[in-house]
């Protein structure tokens, strides 16, 4: 279950970015660098990866990346710091016999070259900042905890230097409308409401009685604007909805 | 959180498909189109999509396949019945005032010319397939018990006519044994056993004590193959796990 690419959309769009794309890819260098390569070409921005950074063969993102920016791996003498600290620190406790640096353990330290290492304040290997004309590309570890450590701790900073948008977003839940004739109500508050956007997920049909949530979100320059925008909005659809027969059954305001 | 490209996953890999890549987009029949055509030059022979089927503004994805593909979006007349009877039928039961095919209703039956409907045991739109040359799309609504039940009664057969690979797999979890000294034990194991994939999940440091799920799996054309393939590399492996120091704490078998 891709619990990351979920957790990252969601603090990235509450930070006032825009998620334009989530791709899968197999551990395959080939894989990898063509997703990297197509990402570019599409313009992107700011290109976040999670997974395969750790020491076993299945770990494949930096060669990936390496060979989709056409750079070589280097041992990064910051990214070398962090690995040797972690082990000398595992064998202090008792975890590991030795901290020597193995193979695997030195895997962890190459880095394409121009990087820069993001401290990882779980686990051992370090997250990577690359700088690729005026997009970012970062790479975090697969693993949940490492990965938000990482992201909280060097990109979130990055993010609010760089975004000036502010997100707002609220959800209520119906019944007794099913979701076709919910459609024109949306469409009408979309035509009065042109800078939200609204979301409905059916949620089934308990006991022939159709479920829906609707998710109104907006952006905006400033919080109040982004709050207003979506309070104007579901304050509308509510009245067509329940003007139609529909009750709200639950309201998620934040 | 996308539970059904995790669902969708599993399933086809159990049924001895591979899955080559997923991909997410945002609803916008630009970014669902462009993500189509970039599949399809990639060579895949199964397109499997889901969500964007229903009736609201925010379903797009059968516009996304018609630009894509080149194709008018035609009232279907199997789709069309489908759609009717599902409306009659939630009239007669009181869910709705009438069963009119208003334009919200109608645009659930309209489909890139020369598609076939596939008919929605449990929600009203209608799961799609179209053949391009020697490709197949199938389109599938995105509320779970519906993408699961149109892919169950219409795709799996397809899938099981078409696919002679066996999948096996099986877990183990480990404790005592950090990842980057598990690292040179796979490789020797996949030295050993070059038809399995052997994958290491890094489940943290629990009171100081490194715990991995190590996941071994193989395709072969006999079950049993794909079987002795997987418990070999895994008798290795634990073997030289337990060698080393590590701890076998659990196996989940098949």
């Amino acid at each position: 279950m891709n619990t990351n690419a979920h957790w990252l959309a969601k603090v990235i769009t509450e930070l006032g970015g825009f998620v334009k794309r989530c791709t899968v890819v197999r551990d395959n260098v080939d894989d990898i660098s063509s997703a990297i390569e197509e990402s570019m070409e599409r313009g992107t921005n700011w290109l976040i990866i999670s997974g395969g950074l750790g020491p076993t063969y299945d770990d494949k993102t930096l060669q990936g990346v390496a060979k989709a920016l056409n750079r070589e791996l280097v041992v990064d003498a910051y990214a070398l710091k962090i690995v040797e600290k972690k082990y000398e620190s595992m064998a202090h406790h008792g975890m590991i016999k030795t901290a020597d640096l193995t193979p695997a353990r030195l895997k962890m330290a190459k880095l394409p070259k121009g990087s820069k290492a993001l401290p990882n304040p779980i686990g051992t290997a370090p997250g990577v900042m690359i700088d690729e004309g005026d997009r970012k590309i970062v790479c975090l570890p697969g693993v949940p905890r490492e990965m938000e450590g990482i992201f909280k701790e060097s990109i979130v900073p990055m993010i609010k230097n760089v975004i000036k948008n502010f997100y707002h977003e609220e959800s209520i839940h119906t019944t007794g409308i099913v979701e076709s004739d919910l459609a024109p109500l949306i469409d009408k508050a979309l035509a009065n409401n042109p800078f939200v956007y609204i979301k409905s997920h059916p949620k089934g049909h308990g006991e022939g009685i159709s479920k829906i949530e609707i998710q109104v979100t907006a952006m905006a320059k400033e919080p109040s604007i982004a709050k207003k925008r979506v309070k104007d909005a579901l304050k509308q659809l509510k009245f067509m909805i329940i003007e139609h027969g529909g009750i709200i059954e639950k309201e998620s305001m934040k």
